[in-house]
């Protein structure tokens, strides 16, 4: 059975592995976002649809979410949460994104943020990946301004 | 490294509890839901708040959401898939998801699901549930008409 300590190496690696994926995206760098993904990752993306099935697919809708979006991006990291076996991982957090108007004023939410990882040639990668926003069912509008 | 035929026996095991939580949440009993879930449950649903922390919480959220849907639900899953290790594993899917209006007619929409589970005292746990349907980043309204 599972302990809160088992793994405490896997779950190192894989901190560090998220770490390198919030810097990559800070710096725009689209390559080295997506070095971090499986090639036959299924992603649940929070915009645009339903889901993105493979590398490719994927890295199209980052390269036009980082068109739509202008920086300085705001991606912090709230409640992260690593449960780690031999060689699968998951982890789940919330986080505040987004980015800068053309006023220079920081626009933001709040997300709900789930990853699944494979350990493949030693190497921790997400093979899923889920962000979204919750919304209310009584007018379908997305809840922004939810806070933790 | 896992493969696909990886712990095909684990697989089978959760697609069974998988198919018990569907056939309690057809018939509406919260109790058979809520044995599915770790005591420590995080889940992050489609609607309302951001996120429900144990399974206090959680079934509180279950038991409002069905007090506002009338049956008879549609829960139809769609491309299943399952990683499966000793003794973690995650699933996802997509489906179809809705009730029936007061004049007998069908409303439904298509939600993504992300399920991580442990293995606890032999039995397999979901320890983390995320579902959420997609929204349009231009007039913030979830995107419920898409289809997969």
């Amino acid at each position: 059975m599972l302990t809160e300590n088992t793994n405490a190496k896997a779950e190192a690696l894989i901190r560090a592995r998220l770490d390198s994926w919030v810097k990559a995206f800070h710096a725009q760098d689209i390559d080295t976002i997506m070095s971090h993904y499986a090639p036959d990752i299924l992603a649940f993306d929070a915009i645009g649809q339903l889901q993105f099935k493979g590398i490719d697919a994927y890295r199209a809708h980052w390269q036009a979410c980082m068109a739509m979006c202008t920086g300085p991006f705001i991606f912090d990291i709230h409640e992260l949460g690593i449960t780690a076996g031999d060689d699968l991982a998951y982890a789940h957090y919330v986080c505040r994104c987004g980015g800068t108007n053309e006023k220079g004023e920081q626009q933001s939410g709040w997300l709900r943020v789930t990853l699944c990882f494979r350990l493949e040639h030693d190497q921790w990668m997400i093979a899923h990946e889920h962000f979204s926003s919750p919304f209310d069912p009584v007018n379908g509008k997305v809840l922004s301004d939810l806070t933790p």
